[in-house]
Order: structure tokens, then C-alpha cells, then sequence
């Protein structure tokens, strides 16, 4: 099979990072192996440093971003709990369907896709929820929603956020946000292939772990016993760890980290402004219409009146082997989803996309 | 970092087959990129093969061997179901935490730790239960179990298999035996670093599918719709496929069909006589006595009294770059566990752990 060299330009995955391509080229360690633990450990130091936060439960979970969202929901919520959870976009929605299938009452607040939520809502939809959910960066619609608010206005709620478009892309802060549970993906703004979902869960939100929830994959309390040696007797053996991923993502975290996360976080600002001023140029239309509610890594816009939507994005592939995103949920066939994450949010990518659209546009 | 490069003779992983490596290294693609669907496709005609099934629903599960068992479980057992499990080792142990978690009420039947599990006593051991589970390749002990016997005598049970040691390794017949669920992992005799688990599921399990089980993650249906267009109006996005790990699952599978599969088998056959003969002439006792009961790309060898376990594998890693594993669950500090597995089964790997490891125990 011909190897393919796309330009990622689509909701992920990004482009890997040069340094994660070569760790995923490395001899594999064990997984018990003093080596491969001292790697893990690093990684899981620096995933603190993207989250913001101090907690001591940090991790890869072996699964993708919606494992990620799947964990955060089995460990917290209890049958009969009640979860308030903001809809404005795919995974908003995702997230009631997994709270539900875990017992969860929902109170749903919906917000328009591609407008952000007040947070005000959420605060007033229930007197006393379990737990309060929302999706920081909206890879369905490219919106923000705000999220320190809520760490302010949780009183006795547990406060969990989706920030798998976010970490490394924008500002994130679980600690001074006073978020309790934050689940990402590697395949955005770190720059690593799919398969990991970095997750952080704060002591108080670990005080009221589900003691043995239905998941035994996801069931923290043993992920904790390898990650973190809690029983003092070495590390517990649970499943073995995806080696491979965890170093890739060691990798991608190092190169963010060597750059500075506020470099890497302007480099994705610039990124963004110089796209969607040159979608706007080329007369395109964005979902988005409050610039201070879109996200810099992840652009939708619509697609025109009387233009084939799919003919351009396979033409995009075909001809320039560049990656565009389909709409999905209810934007299927109505905007594309441009995304300039990780390692491929560089001018010289934007560039390249907006000139390759502009010809197969004829505009 | 230094970069080690270990022989990797524990329970797993093992060292990838270059050609995964290579794999590895490569640009990834989108997860709805047609190129990507392809190798996809073709990864599952491959895991065909090895399971020997024409079953439809062939995947790899986006988790490592563990969430390969909890998707066989969560998609197939509803609360109030008997299942009977069979528990000779750790993994059989391990299936009865899971089932339970899922609502099932488990009938075990266990047989010592190094000796295989009769399968009379398992078709016996309940009138009609939903289900049966049995590993086939028992990764804490060493030990076989029989598979035919169970897929002739289930009568309306759906027989389940744990596969994670067994698939490429030594023979596997999914449809022969009439196994209705198997899963594996990558980091065994595939010879592909830990992260993904393939499964196979029977016409007849499907039928009896949950409908809506409490795992989003790893729901069948939704599944089935990203991996075989089960609606007939293209693939449904579900979670975003971890790209590079089924790249390398490709490459994996694919040096293992150029060798042929009989020649693998054949190939993991002589290292393990080889290995195991090497033991006894070192004086070493081997936990499984029955030679027809043992598996030849996992051997557990009792730790000679007076030696220190701990120090014995830690020499052999600091000295040699030789991993072997320690004894798991009940076994824990009784026996080492030795793995010859994927690329890793080569006769010039079994001498050096035989002739290493000699040196270390001055024999």
C-alpha cells in the first residue's frame, strides 16, 4: 500500500509532532519495567503542567478521549444521581447518552450549536446535582464554552469538563478553575495519534468515588493502584499499559512543554485568526459569529449555497492531500470543521489550506 | 532518555515484528480517510484468519486485552444471567469480577492453578446458562484449556473465549469449535505493542446482543456501524479509531499471514520445547507437569528454593536487557514467567535467556 502523507487539517487526529513519529519508532518497554514506569511517571508530571493542576490521580487512560468520558462517568455518578449536562453541540449529547446508561437523571440545558452556554444556566438548572458537565471546546460546532464560572457557582456539585480540543490549544486550568474531573485525547492540540484520554480527578471528587463501578476497565480505584503505588507495596498490576501510546504521548507532551504552553497556546491563537480571516476573504461563512466565542483551533464554516460538500473535501484529499472535517450531529452537510491543532497549527499550513480551498472553489 | 532495548521474555509484551515498528513510524492517516477504511477492512479480513471465522463483526476493540473481555461481557450478559466461568489462573478470576460488575450471577468452577479445567465439569456445571467463559491460554499459569469440547456441548449457552495468549500462538479455530465470542491482544504472539483488543462475535451472539449496554464505549451496535456500514449509508462515526495502533495491528498480522500461520504456530512450538527443555536441563522444575497441558509461548518455571525472585529478574534486566516476568495473583514470588511470543520466538532469543540465565543462577 502507497504511504499517504496528509496534511490533518480535519477535527483530528492533527499531525503528529516529528518527536512522537520517532518514539513510536523505539525498541517497547515493559510495562512493569522500572524504565518504563519512570516514563510514565514523567508523563503523568506533565500532564499536570497542560491541565493545571496538582491533582495526584493523572493519567492516560487506555482508551480514546470517549474513554476518557466513559471513565469520568462510571467512577462519579450513582443510579439516581442527578447530572446536569450543557448540550450545544455532538458531544454534549454524547455525554447525557453515557450518563444515562449509568443510572443518571439528566438535566439537560441546550444551548444553540454554535453559540456558547451561559454558565449562569447550568448553576440554576437543579438546586442540588451530583454533578455539573460541559464541553470546554466544541469539536462539533468550534464553539468555547466558558468554564470558571461554574468551578465558582458548583457549591456541593461535582464539576466535570470535556477538554479534549482544549488542553494545549487554549488556556485550561482545572485548579484554579476548580474543576474536579477533566478528560482529553491525544489526538488534538498534543499532537499525538488517537488513543489515550489524559485524565485528572481532584481528592475531592476522588472522596466520592463509586467504590466498584460497572466498569473494570475504567474502574479507577485499580488504575490508581498502578499509576500511583497507593498501597505503599509498589505498583498493582492492572491491565497492561498501551507502552507504545504512553511514550508517543511522553513524546508530544515534551515537545509542547520545550516549546512553552504559552507559546503553543499563541501559536494556535495566530493560527486561528489568520484561517478564519482568510476563509472570510475567500467569502466564506462562519458558524461561529462572536470571534470571542470561536475556538482558534477548530473552525467550522458554512458550506455555500450551491457548493457539493463532499466533492470538495474529497477533492481537498485527492488533489492536495489535505484533510478537511465533515459537519456531524445536525451540522452534517452544512459546514466543514477546519482544525489547526498540534503540531499542524502552523502558518504555512493555514496557508497552504486556504490556497488549495480558494482553487477548488474557484474563488 | 537512553534508550533501552530490551528482549522482551515476560507474559507480554513482546517485541514487535520490525515490520510494525516500521508501521509505527509512519504518517497516519484520518480515521475516515478512505485509505485508512481500507486498512481497516483489511485488518479485519486478517484478524479473520487468525481467529479462522467468517464472523461479520471482527474488530479490534479500541482498549487493550482487558476491554476486549468487558465488551464481551457488557454487550452479552444482562443483570440476573448465570455464567459459568472457568477459573484456573488470574484471568479466569478476573472474568468473574467482571461479569459480576455487569449484574451476572457466576457459576464458577475452578481447578488448580497449572492444571487445565475438564470441560465436562464446565457443560456440567449449570442446566442452561446464558453463558459460558473459559480462557483458552491461562497468561498467570501456563496451562492450556480445551476449547472443542465446550463449543460441542453448549446446547443454547453462547461459549466465550479469552484468546489474549492464544491467537497466532498455537492453534485457534473459532468457527470449528463453535465459539461464539473470542477476543485477544495485540501485545502477545501478534507481536504488536499493547493498546488494541481484536474481537469476533458469532451471528448467533449478535442476535442476543444488548440492546443498549452500560458501556457508550464499547457498544457493538454503535461499533458495528463505524466498522461494517451495518445502515447501509456509509461508515457512522462512533470514537475516533486509533489510527496508528491498527496500523501496526495491519503490519503485525500481515508479517504473520507471509509467514504463514501453520509456520508461525510451528515456530512458537520449537521455542517453547526448546525453552522448556532448556529449563529442566538447568534444574529447574516447571509448574505445569502435563507436557500435552502446556503452552509453548508461555512457561512458568517454580523459583528454585533459596533464591531471590525479585533479584534473579532484576539481574537479568540491568545485566542482560532481559525481561522475564514474575508470578501473578496466587503465584506471586513462586514462579517466573517466561514468554516466547511473536517476533519475539526465535531460537537465538531462547538461548540467550537459557545461557543468561544460567550464568545468573551460577548454574
Amino acid at each position: 500500500m502507497r504511504i499517504s502523507d496528509r496534511l490533518l487539517m480535519g477535527p483530528g487526529p492533527s499531525n503528529p509532532y516529528p518527536e512522537v513519529t520517532m518514539a513510536l519508532g523505539r525498541p517497547i518497554l515493559g510495562h512493569l519495567d522500572p524504565r518504563f514506569l519512570e516514563l510514565l511517571d514523567e508523563t503523568n508530571d506533565r500532564l499536570r503542567q497542560l491541565f493545571g493542576t496538582s491533582n495526584r490521580l493523572t493519567l492516560p487512560v487506555s482508551g480514546t478521549g470517549s474513554a476518557g468520558m466513559e471513565a469520568s462517568f462510571v467512577n462519579f455518578v450513582r443510579p439516581g444521581d442527578t447530572v446536569v449536562v450543557g448540550v450545544n453541540g455532538l458531544f454534549g449529547e454524547r455525554m447525557c447518552d453515557v450518563a444515562v446508561r449509568h443510572g443518571a437523571k439528566v438535566v439537560r440545558v441546550d444551548a444553540e450549536w454554535g453559540k456558547p452556554i451561559e454558565p449562569a444556566r447550568l448553576l440554576e438548572a437543579h438546586p442540588h446535582p451530583a454533578l455539573i458537565a460541559v464541553v470546554h471546546a466544541e469539536t462539533s460546532t468550534g464553539v468555547r464554552n466558558e468554564i470558571a464560572p461554574l468551578g465558582e457557582g458548583k457549591a456541593d456539585a461535582l464539576l466535570l469538563v470535556d477538554m479534549v480540543t482544549s488542553l494545549g490549544g487554549i488556556d485550561v486550568a482545572v485548579d484554579r478553575w476548580s474543576v474536579d474531573i477533566a478528560y482529553s485525547g491525544t489526538q488534538k492540540c498534543l499532537g499525538v495519534p488517537p488513543g489515550l484520554a489524559p485524565l485528572t480527578v481532584s481528592a475531592r471528587a476522588l472522596g466520592r468515588r463509586v467504590e466498584r463501578p460497572s466498569s473494570w476497565y475504567l474502574d479507577l480505584g485499580l488504575l490508581a493502584g498502578y499509576v500511583n503505588d497507593t498501597a505503599g507495596r509498589g505498583r498493582v498490576y492492572h491491565h497492561t499499559a498501551p507502552v507504545a501510546m504512553v511514550a508517543a504521548l511522553h513524546a508530544g507532551l515534551g515537545a509542547l512543554i520545550e516549546e512553552g504552553l504559552d507559546q503553543a497556546r499563541a501559536r494556535h491563537a495566530s493560527c486561528g485568526t489568520l484561517l478564519q480571516e482568510g476563509l472570510a476573504e475567500l467569502g466564506l461563512e462562519l458558524l461561529v459569529s462572536a470571534e470571542q466565542h470561536r475556538l482558534p483551533q477548530l473552525t467550522t464554516v458554512l458550506v455555500p449555497a450551491g457548493v457539493d460538500d463532499a466533492a470538495v473535501r474529497r477533492e481537498l484529499l485527492s488533489t492536495y492531500d489535505i484533510e478537511i472535517g465533515a459537519g456531524a450531529g445536525r451540522l452534517a452537510g452544512k459546514v466543514w470543521r477546519i482544525g489547526c491543532m498540534g503540531h499542524t497549527a502552523r502558518r504555512r499550513n493555514v496557508l497552504a489550506l486556504l490556497a488549495a480551498l480558494g482553487e477548488v472553489l474557484g474563488r
